[in-house]
């Protein structure tokens, strides 16, 4: 199967290995210089200009950050794309955007899925989770696809047009919120009671990990964060946001829905960047760092 | 090696029977005659009062309510304890508490461990996480235990005094957290914009099971509850709490350290007790039952 690819940064170039891999042929386009190159390393055939993908394939993956340049995108490729095309939106896209896309372009016999893409750095590796919102008969011409992308059993068409970014939104906020907890806990451990006592976050993470009710990913994360360093005095506890956590909590208001702690947890980002963060945020940041790459900034006292 | 446990609920029942298992002999007391009958089922050995445990071992495990129970049972055993006896508090006292107990053994030559164990039901099968708190000697003497107790890797001395407990207070209260967060993200996928689509919190858990960031044990409980049902028609959302999380806010505001998360799902429990909840709080109801076999209330309207 021939498979185009939009965007081709961290997140896409994982996406474009794992298709590439799975023996199918991989047609991709970036702005940037380097990410051209990692791509053409792992076998992704790179084109010029962003419309030469429509040339080879019908299929086309977006992976771009939310906004006016998915619209873009759609619209440079839109006129050379044949009848019953699909392009899947990978990104983190508004799914209010993705209803409003899927709707326009099925106008022009062109399918439209939105993709949340959860996993981050470690999925190239193990595959992503997949939550797809969408045409149904779209969704199953492209499972070949999804199942290389993918882990096993982490794929799925979960709803109609946008209910898969709206369901990656939720993820998310979610996660701002496991962040959060987990980063409270392990702060009032190293500086509450006991804190001249030493206890070892590394020990204590690694100890949970194995049985205990809170096992989880993010705990292991926090366990290789620990190993290398508990003190964070060269880091910021500065913690930047994407726009889903916000989407998430401006949801939960215009459904009534109480979500307290989803918000609180957005709450303190933003707290954290006017002040600078505590131990918690710290913490928040180096897993973000993790499992997404995501930047942390130096200490302004460094 | 000759072992002791004082309360054989739901957890010490399956202590009992791990260390059963494991090839030691266990001497077993509880005042309830259906933990009695269920503990000589396992092949404990069922003592008719609290002291004759005494006859057979210095080594005995207490898996009892927090508070006075704790006390008076020590105060029964302690006459008949010899030197270099050893005491592990394997339920979740106050970590003052245990401070207080072991300084006040320590004069009588007696350690006092305190030991936080996590696992829920699932945890007579796979082995408990467990963190120890107290004397490293005593701690090592019982290494034997605890490796039949927990599972792999699943235990270890994290402190001094109290900082098992201290730790496992913690543990719990991002547990409270972690479970607010989860609740609260599935209920805006059940009643938010999607409501009427009838997106299935059972194949989105799944999903988020196999590759995303917020994988985790409570959310493969989750997967189990919303297999199940996800209407919770019959069920009150009521949630129930132990001290544990009330603790850790406390410690939490005691030592200056924001955690706002913990707190609210502190703060959410206490109201749906006022008020019966909402579809958050029936969550969190199930997931508890789903780990801790706690109960859920039946629906008012029933």
């Amino acid at each position: 199967m021939n498979f185009g690819i939009v965007g081709l940064g961290r997140m896409g170039h994982a996406v474009a290995k794992r298709v590439v891999d799975g023996g199918h042929v991989v047609f991709g386009f970036d702005v940037n210089e380097q990410a051209k190159k990692d791509a053409r390393e792992i076998g992704v055939h790179v084109v010029d200009r962003v419309e030469q993908i429509t040339e080879h394939t019908d299929i086309i993956w977006l992976m771009l950050p939310a906004g006016e340049l998915v619209d873009q995108t759609i619209d440079t490729l839109k006129p050379k794309l044949k009848k019953g095309a699909m392009i899947i939106d990978g990104g983190n896209s508004n799914f209010k955007d993705s209803i409003a896309r899927a709707k326009k372009l099925q106008n022009d016999n062109i399918f439209y899925l939105d993709c949340g893409t959860s996993g981050g750095l470690y999925g190239e590796k193990i595959g992503f989770s997949l939550m797809v919102g969408g045409d149904k008969a779209a969704y199953e011409k492209l499972i070949p696809l999804f199942e290389v992308i993918a882990t096993k059993d982490g794929f799925g068409l979960v709803g109609p047009s946008g209910a898969g970014h709206y369901v990656k939104m939720v993820h998310n906020g979610v996660e701002y919120a496991l962040l959060q907890a987990y980063a409270e806990g392990f702060h009032i451990i190293s500086h509450g009671y006991y804190e001249n006592a030493d206890l070892d976050l590394a020990q204590i993470s690694e100890i949970w990990m194995h049985g205990s009710i809170i096992r989880s990913y993010i705990l292991e994360l926090a366990h290789e964060v620990f190993k290398e360093d508990q003190t964070f005095e060269t880091i910021s506890g500065e913690v930047a946001e994407g726009g889903t956590g916000r989407w998430t909590v401006e949801e939960a208001h215009e459904q009534h829905i109480a979500a307290p702690t989803i918000e609180d947890s957005l709450c303190v980002r933003a707290c954290s960047r006017q002040t600078g963060g505590d131990y918690t945020t710290k913490i928040i940041a180096m897993l973000r760092k993790q499992f997404g790459g995501h930047a942390v900034k130096k200490s302004s006292s460094e």
